[in-house]
């Protein structure tokens, strides 16, 4: 099946939209957890545990298992493995680089670790883009306006912002390959709107909700329900002691109701 | 020792601006090595032997070990450790991200592999690149502009390109921290001129020499001697046979020779 057929069944079979983000950081886990042999991979397994019916994806953030070394890598690998068959496995490691290299890096994240869908970063082009594009039953969020401070930079900056234009391409690079969606942060709600013009059938990856700040209401007004909406610490760090994974389904729990109030496809 | 001036002594002591980019791809190395425990280690501490004396600095390509799992992953910290002390370690892994994920990655980069320079992406603005930028002995290239026909995509688009502003934004973040050089691709010499303008004290880090067609000859004129020369494939995969190692050393001389044919300040 198609990464974005299978995102849209989880949606349905969940009635979420929501994302937990799995930034597992070892100085934030439960102390309890370092009597097991993989602390991390123990945290992320019961986190998945105690959430896979409320949730559509799990996103693993590449950065917090590489800065762990080779015991991170293989806690990630596993941690994919241990994601159930019928809910999205999302990479974020907003890869891109030029064809030679993005085709190396698309066959780590689809082919050896198995993720269904990655994060690409757009800076170089067409042709960083096009080896993720080819893998046909995969798919990629690629980064068109991102929720932190620094997007005033380069993303909005100009007469003709950066993320319109990507919001653009991505549009055609979906038309010819049909698994193309972008990242739009939460915090930005005066471009949503925009970007959905733009790009009026991308699924969209929303990060900025929660401890950044972004409303759900507003997110759902201007993107529309074709999107899943990420939150990472405030769910997988509600508790502290054990039991931190009956905690995260409260919170998981209660954004994908906060979420349904303003939606109307249910 | 601060990691460009690290650099700046390399350059010196090897008279040579030539970085050779380890991407090392399994299916290219000769067929001998997979005799040996680990092929593309083997292939890797052969090359740096036979050739550390005449450049000034070794890239690796994260990409090419990450697409072989756990043990590229281990075959690029173990090619790291072999690169000799005085020479300059990079890796080009092209990260960038939000600012607690970008530390994440600097982490692993700077302190778990050890290398001294880190390629980072700008899409995401100063909040994703400050926490590369506080490692005060470490450096990065960030890209700025890229040797593919992609390029014009996003990169150079427009009547305020954003490789203008990134190089502005790279100026700044030099002078308070020290420690920043620019990506910028030897094919695109209409550009170089502007670049150096804009960012005059900043070292680059130049792709596209060979393989991509890049004039060494264009790249010195405009860009000055603040800089070094990248070439992967055409000096790695010079010859197939048991003696890779010694045509990997001539073709990276020649590259030096050739280089300084158009230098000054040797």
């Amino acid at each position: 099946m198609k990464a974005f057929e299978k995102l849209k069944s989880a949606v349905q079979k969940s009635s979420s939209l929501v994302c937990v983000g799995l930034d597992t950081d070892i100085n934030k886990i439960p102390k309890h957890l370092f009597n097991e042999p993989d602390p991390i991979l123990s945290f992320n397994k019961q986190i998945i545990e105690a959430t896979s019916d409320v949730v559509c994806a799990y996103k693993l953030n590449s950065a917090f298992y590489e800065s762990c070394g080779l015991t991170g890598i293989q806690a990630l690998i596993e941690t994919r493995k241990y994601i159930p068959s019928d809910v999205t496995a999302i990479l974020d490691a907003k890869r891109g680089d030029i064809g030679n290299t993005s085709k190396m890096y698309a066959k780590a994240a689809f082919e050896l670790m198995g993720f269904d869908i990655l994060t690409v970063n757009p800076y170089l082009g067409s042709d960083a883009i096009e080896p993720f594009l080819e893998y046909e039953n995969n798919g990629i969020f690629v980064l068109c306006l991102t929720s932190n401070p620094g997007a005033s930079d380069f993303e909005t900056y100009g007469p003709e912002p950066v993320y319109k234009r990507v919001a653009e391409f991505a549009n055609e690079w979906n038309k010819k390959h049909n698994n193309c969606g972008l990242v739009v942060g939460a915090t930005m709600t005066d471009f949503l709107n925009e970007i959905r013009v733009l790009a009026p059938d991308l699924p969209w990856l929303v990060p900025g909700v929660g401890a950044q700040g972004g409303s759900v209401e507003e997110v759902i007004e201007y993107g529309g329900e074709d999107l899943i909406i990420n939150s990472s610490r405030a769910i997988i760090y509600a508790g502290k002691e054990k039991d931190f994974a009956q905690k995260a389904r409260e919170e998981a729990l209660k954004l994908k109701n906060e979420i349904n109030k303003f939606r109307t496809n249910i």
